[in-house]
């Protein structure tokens, strides 16, 4: 007879849910397929009255994870019940067991990761994460399994959902911010507090994942720099497109030097000394529209990854929602199922920490990129000029200029679009720029990405 | 001392020679990862001269396969010759000493693939081969793996690079087909005879091992209903452009019903019996400029697959060349050597027949599309009426008509988008139409594709 493996789900909301019915129905494809039966025979939810009424069958449900997770005749754990307090303990008391864990919790990952995967390695079990970053796309097999003799060179992710609706929302239609955050929350696109994902942080979460994978030592969330898209308004949009462009919040990844100050005698002929490393961040970037992210719209995401084997790759799909995670969820029961039919929980560990320890994550303060710069001016002679004075003194070119028409008001918006600067510089020459009598407002920063790196 | 596996390599050309260097140069770091060591220990090349110069280490080289796969020392076999006669023998001889062999050969498999797969089976061997469908792009491991929780809907890619190469060119430069052919031959994006790829049989070996993949029963290549793109003109893609399509070779596997002849008696209320089936095809076709699909250009590929639990997903990479193509070799060299250490060989099998049987390919005669036609007429009153009147009585709608400007001669291009029609009925309409007296040349058909199933 074929060998079954009993999972004890903890967790049924959207993503259980959807497992749930879906394994129901094709038990039997899928046992054809893999050589091995998966049931879920336990469920553990916080409201049973709620889930009794959602059709899970009475026999199944209790309200207490430690029944599931505890049973002798669980052999697998699925934790899908979200935050990082309990999720936590249920995780850990599996591992505790021996028995591999399969997680979409990112938050738990980039919060506990290093700590999980020593307790997963110590009790010989497996802890399973592909549903945690970019829901269906199975970007976390794909580093790890398929782009193994790679050297990584570059991330760059659309990997919020929310905020790439609401920035294909304001282009498509030339809404503002705002407005459009509105609707996406009227239509359940966006939280009621939306912080976790306008700001930047739940693409954190998932950067710091992918980083830590294709790098091979672990990336800690406060080595993330993380920027929103909140100042992004619609006028930044369209002349991001009159400049063959679109606004995308990207997760990023890239090599970076981090470079020593500079020798104080400008007639010193020496560099600058530098280190190797890497830049982890979250921002919102101008993508050239020839480039695959530019056409990535709505609710989808899309990750780029260029090895130096492969080149450039990427990989699309939906980053969320109940079934597409629940696919995710699947490929990792199959490789969990498979790992304790044939006892390979050390096939493929959850994290390798492969790097030499030579790299290390820069700081993005002398990170150089090109900048897109909005300015409010009082429209009178003479502006110009000082604003040009001071990025001449810090160094910074001017590639372009743009001076929309149709703003006939007692201010102007004048879109410069940089050359190679470091953030550091930039900052400095923006705060300048913003004492100058004539400027109003706060001015827009924006990076342009340069994606042939 | 951690374990080496000792790989046997048979053919060291593009991508031999990458795969090579690349595990010369990042033993340690893949040892690393994987836990366990790979190292190339012979070669097998039909050219010892010209081997040496290319300074393979000598001691690794031999002119005779045999000595490379019967060697006890060597754990694994890697194919890179190429062809489907040799090749076929190297990988049933390495398969028959039960060595799990890993290949890049996409014929050889489209040729024998179901008996090689029984073969591995019956030696308790595994056959691994990634590299053998678009390169650099994961999408065996996907499908098989990632993706195993779903049925899988549709799949349309754009697996050949050379076809992408000339297509992308005729639309960037709007230069004809015949003038890009014989410059991609020139910079090596063409073979000197082209057949292989412009008349899409390379594209069908590969959907045809995706789509049986997929679908779980394995598709012969004669099954697979194959156009290439030699007709298409610059005015095609041009006029496509025009309507907001974008012209691809596309290879897809779909849900197709092959209906039974319709009912005799038209006032028959009774619907046509019809079984299920899946259309397996190679086309070039006009894809909607907002599908990710048409923003692919150049010499990659992409391959969208759309499952029932994800949803829509594309994988975006090199389909060819050495180093994209090595990447995924690794792939299969990390999976087989792990499978070599935990003795899990059978855990993911090179294909698993999981179909019921009820499912089966449909002939392309009954498939419905949406179709561009492009005529060539002569310019006088009534030539379109007599057109359309052929369309009416075949029941095929119009949705609309171009004739574009500035063609002075004694014939005109019209173009016309029809509705959906099977391509029995629209075939039968053209020729039909080709014999009016008005109509020059024969008329260009170019589906429609939907991609929203």
């Amino acid at each position: 007879m074929m060998q079954q493996v009993n999972i004890g789900l903890v967790g049924a909301g959207t993503v259980g849910g959807a497992l749930y019915k879906a394994l129901t129905e094709r038990a039997d494809v899928l046992a054809a397929r893999l050589g091995v039966r998966l049931a879920i025979t336990r469920i553990a939810v916080r409201d049973l009255g709620k889930a009794r009424s959602a059709g899970y069958p009475n026999a199944l449900l209790t309200n207490d994870w430690k029944a599931v997770v505890h049973d002798p005749d669980i052999h697998l754990v699925v934790e899908l019940m979200g935050g990082t307090t309990t999720a936590r303990e249920v995780v850990l008391a599996a591992l505790g067991h021996g028995k591999p864990v399969v997680t979409a919790n990112k938050a738990l990952l980039s919060a506990h990761g290093e700590d999980l995967f020593a307790v997963a390695r110590a009790n010989r079990a497996n802890l399973y994460y592909e549903a945690s970053v970019a829901g269906g796309i199975p970007i976390i097999k794909v580093i790890r399994e398929s782009l193994v003799g790679n050297r990584i060179q570059s991330i760059r992710g659309i990997v919020n959902g929310t905020c790439n609706y609401i920035l294909t929302r304001m282009k498509l239609e030339g809404a503002d911010f705002p407005d459009v955050l509105a609707d996406a929350q009227r239509l359940g696109y966006a939280e009621a507090d939306p912080t976790l994902d306008v700001d930047g942080h739940d693409a954190a979460h998932k950067i710091g994942i992918l980083a830590s994978l294709a790098h091979g030592f672990w990336v800690r969330p406060e080595q993330v720099h993380v920027e929103g898209i909140r100042h992004i308004t619609r006028l930044d949009i369209q002349s991001a497109a009159q400049l063959g462009y679109t606004i995308k919040l990207l997760g990023v990844v890239k090599s970076a030097k981090a470079s020593a100050p500079k020798p104080a005698s400008a007639s010193s002929r020496r560099r600058s000394s530098s280190q190797p490393g890497i830049l982890v961040a979250v921002y919102p970037a101008l993508v050239r529209n020839d480039h695959v992210l530019a056409s990535v719209n709505h609710a989808f995401n899309a990750i780029a990854v260029r090895g130096d084997m492969v080149g450039e790759t990427l990989f699309y799909g939906r980053g969320a929602g109940g079934e597409p995670t629940a696919s995710s969820v699947f490929s990792d029961l199959a490789d969990a199922a498979l790992d304790l039919r044939h006892d390979s929980h050390e096939r493929v560990p959850p994290f390798v920490a492969h790097a030499s320890g030579a790299i290390r994550v820069v700081p993005i303060d002398d990170v150089t990129s090109r900048y897109y710069v909005r300015l409010s001016v009082v429209d009178r002679p003479g502006v110009f000029a000082r604003i040009a004075a001071v990025l001449a003194k810090a160094g910074i070119g001017i590639s372009s200029i743009i001076q929309p028409e149709g703003h006939g008001g007692a201010t102007v918006p004048v879109i410069l679009m940089l050359h190679d600067a470091s953030h550091t510089a930039l900052s400095k020459a923006i705060s300048q720029i913003k004492r100058l009598s004539a400027v109003r407002d706060t001015p827009t920063v924006i990076r342009v990405e340069n994606t042939d790196d």
